[in-house]
């Protein structure tokens, strides 16, 4: 990590980024794909060239020093990290900019922009770390009653504020970010162990609005189970809710506002559960002849009450691409972890019902398995996967990921499905064939979570229409075989069609009745989750 | 189990109850404990002699065939199973008696009997089992603008109509009691494991709408985790959501509808997730020296990741009174569960916990020690026990319980404080010291769930009022103390007070205005959870 600014177009800090022979990997791999010797390069945006409409307000003296209107701010804020953000950059268009960022110092601050943008009649979009990959943080006003936008950007709000050892929680500012808030927690021999792809461009509070999807395979997939209490700001006031183990009274107010994406309220602390660091670790990676056999192994495993924390499955496309197998096999990466016993039962257990599906183990003598071979490099893919966008996006390269979840008797079929209407769309929307691969990222006793990486060659100019065909028809399929629009990457502005026909419309009516209750002018985020 | 009808007065059906053995066992116990030869017996009452208000509306005759207005009908459907419930019955105060009970075969005559109710003025009572212990099902009309009161009972509503072995799931009617439902997923070779202590008498749909806490000590206590989709019939239309085994789009609409009590819609369907019928059990029951020992090796292995499907705390006392201590230990009654492997070495790490904390085994070299000694005399009591109260309420014995959950830190002050606060108000209530005793029903990383029982020599004529200020005294300090006003047995209508301190009132907002979205007129179970 450097310690420059964030970067206005691409992923991580100024400085940051694939070394060149990384890119140089990844270049040849796309090379090989396509069957083309060069790509069509464009440059990438330069903050001064980047063209803004003037703001359209301006922040009360007692605010202005906390916020700026200047160009590295608006554009920075502008939008998240997906592919389709990352062309419209490319192609200048940043006429969403917020008018104003602002960076509160503590709540009060929050208080004070919110209802400031509440009277001038500007939207306020609480923005984490900015890795939205759903256009959760882009301020589109269209359709709205807005005349500006202000980018509440809540990095300063980043402490660990107080530590319950004894029951393992801590409270801690919402703004915080992965690496800052593990190494604040490290002292106490404790960790959250919430290790998204983004970890380190995203936010404790973007998480739980989130419901961001982490490091645990099973069992506590999703943040919402770590999450103990939640203080949130509304335009009608704070919400505080009560630091308890479990509860049954009435609906879990939490509930409400965890996956709330930023509609419903400004999230500014929350008690978070903790784990003990891991002493104990075993796994490893096994082989498959093939894809359903792996997935036929891990519904064993999740049914059978074990719990691992990493169980991923690679397609033997998605493994070779990653540099853990071969494009023959697929390769299950398996872990388990604890803080408190050896695990060995477990992963005796667990590779018991690889075998029984015909799944081989990889350096079955190697007591650290785990963390070599076919499961270390999948590991460094995944972690450097977010910085290789940028680099692939101006040279025409349509690269994204979509995820969903589906229950186990429909899997089989669902993934050819998705899959195949997936590689028509590139087909349609490029005019040559691109790939798409499949991994597990979490699973459950009565389903996976299927993960799809796309690959397509689009050429400048049109990459936002080709990007949205392929996208659209992933979408369609996976919608239309009863699966979810979103596993854990949300819900934002761009999932919006299919969230919509997803989500029964008189709970859309109750969540619009919630939010006039909490947000009665809709100053919050409008256009997510519903409509402004 | 008898062919019986439900009684209109105490536990099960006509015919069931304690065995005289039962009962002068019990009752010898509360001679012991007051220092009484006997008690001032009141006659239960005697369904012809109930006095009941004419019935305020009539059904029209397309409904007509499925509602009763016959007494024995609106008896059975006043009252929950609280210990005021009793009371209030044994003193002849029927006057909340529905108007009309309607038994809908289907979610057609569901929705004819919501429409006919709300076109009428008259409030819908949701009804399971009855099984409720806060006021859930009671039809209290002050305050609302209901000109009568049906209750919706939802018996008929009881197949299982699809199951999804692939994926361990099942689609079942919401009104199938417990030991029906376990019936028909037997065959599958599958169960819902789910055995709140009113099992025999509670529905699926109530546990769903109530939060139930079930069989599991830990992991998934409530049944919140087993609802994979729901299907609701609100006035305004039915809901159904979509199956998936996750999902992050947007906030949950399930968790909405779980622990909605009946205010917002009727639950007529749900997927649940299953189990595997157990094949390996093992565990025990280890003597503590105190209770607060008991707790602290119970929360090493909460904090272990061993997920106990048992690991119960019962106090000195508590032991005592079921059989399954002598009064000097606390028992910790501990039993791990699998349908998959051995759990030899889930059980060994947890007697290194308790070891670590002065635990001692009962009988270690049996195998089936879970199934026998204080282990299996508690299990008997704690499935007797709401059979007894009938046969207290009537001698005057005021016994009751109360729940609640609380982080590991403030746990010892707070049961103390709690637990003297109860004491106190006893002795105030009833002019002499009475008992309270504490075991945990379910723990978690971050606290346990504190299950307390209280037992006073009241006086007829004044038993609510006496049990009113016990109860109050108990809620307050608890509420004050940190902790929630139930960890399983829900709001209702007793709770309220309680729950309106706990509950932010933002949220109250929110959820008022997400009832105002699906039932408009208000028709749905007036004065729980929030005002009518």
């Amino acid at each position: 990590m450097t310690d420059g600014r964030l970067k206005h177009f691409g992923w991580g800090r100024e400085g940051e980024g694939l070394t060149p022979d990384e890119a140089a990997a990844a270049l040849d791999r796309y090379r090989r794909l396509f069957g083309v010797e060069r790509f069509d390069e464009a440059a990438l945006p330069i903050l001064s060239e980047i063209n803004l409409r003037p703001p359209r307000i301006a922040p009360p003296p007692v605010l202005a020093p906390h916020c700026s209107s200047e160009p590295y701010d608006r554009v920075a804020h502008t939008y998240g990290k997906s592919f389709c953000d990352y062309a419209r950059g490319l192609a200048g268009e940043y006429e969403n900019a917020p008018d104003v960022v602002a960076y509160p110092r503590n709540e009060a601050e929050v208080t004070s922009i919110i209802d400031w943008a509440g009277g001038a009649q500007a939207a306020v979009i609480p923005f984490g770390a900015g890795s939205s990959v759903v256009g959760g943080i882009e301020p589109r006003l269209e359709g709205s009653p807005h005349r500006a936008a202000v980018s509440l950007d809540l990095r300063h709000l980043n402490q660990l504020v107080e530590i319950d050892r004894t029951s393992r929680a801590a409270r801690i500012e919402a703004g915080v970010f992965g690496p800052a808030l593990e190494a604040q927690l490290r002292p106490h021999d404790l960790t959250l162990r919430h290790f998204p792809q983004s970890f380190e461009y995203s936010t404790l509070g973007g998480w739980i609005a989130t419901r961001s999807g982490g490091h645990f395979a099973s069992l506590y997939t999703h943040i919402d189970d770590f999450v103990e209490s939640l203080r949130i700001v509304t335009p009608r006031g704070p919400i505080e809710t009560r630091r308890l183990p479990g509860s049954g009274a009435g609906p879990s107010p939490d509930r409400l506002f965890i996956g709330s994406e930023g509609i419903l309220g400004v999230i500014t602390e929350a008690w978070m559960r903790l784990q003990d660091r891991p002493r104990f670790r075993a796994g490893g990676a096994i082989k498959f002849a093939d894809f359903f056999s792996a997935a036929r192994a891990v519904r064993a495993i999740a049914q059978a009450g074990l719990y691992p924390s990493n169980c991923r499955i690679l397609d033997p496309q998605e493994a070779q691409n990653t540099g853990a197998g071969d494009g023959a096999s697929a390769i299950l990466v398996l872990a388990f972890e604890s803080g408190d016993h050896q695990v060995d039962a477990w992963v005796s257990r667990a590779l018991e019902c690889c075998a029984d599906h015909g799944g081989t183990r990889e350096n079955p003598r190697k007591a650290d398995a785990h963390r070599e071979g076919a499961a270390e490099s999948w590991r460094n893919a995944f972690i450097r996967m977010p910085y290789a966008r940028e680099q692939l996006v101006n040279r025409a390269i349509v690269a994204d990921t979509f995820e969903t979840a589906i229950t186990w008797e429909r899997f089989e079929g669902f993934h050819d499905r998705v899959k195949s209407a997936t590689e028509t769309a590139i087909r349609e929307a490029t005019g040559r064939p691109g790939q798409v691969t499949c991994r597990f990222t979490h699973i459950y006793p009565d389903g996976p979570a299927p993960y799809f990486s796309f690959h397509a060659l689009g050429r400048h100019g049109a990459l936002t229409e080709q990007w949205a065909t392929i996208k659209g028809a992933a979408s369609e399929a996976l919608m239309a075989a009863g699966g979810t629009i979103t596993h854990h990457h949300a819900v934002g502005r761009d999932h919006r069609e299919w969230y919509d026909k997803q989500r029964p419309e008189l709970f859309a009516a109750a969540l619009r009745a919630a939010k006039q209750a909490v947000d009665p002018h809709g100053v919050l985020n409008p256009g997510v989750l519903i409509d402004p």
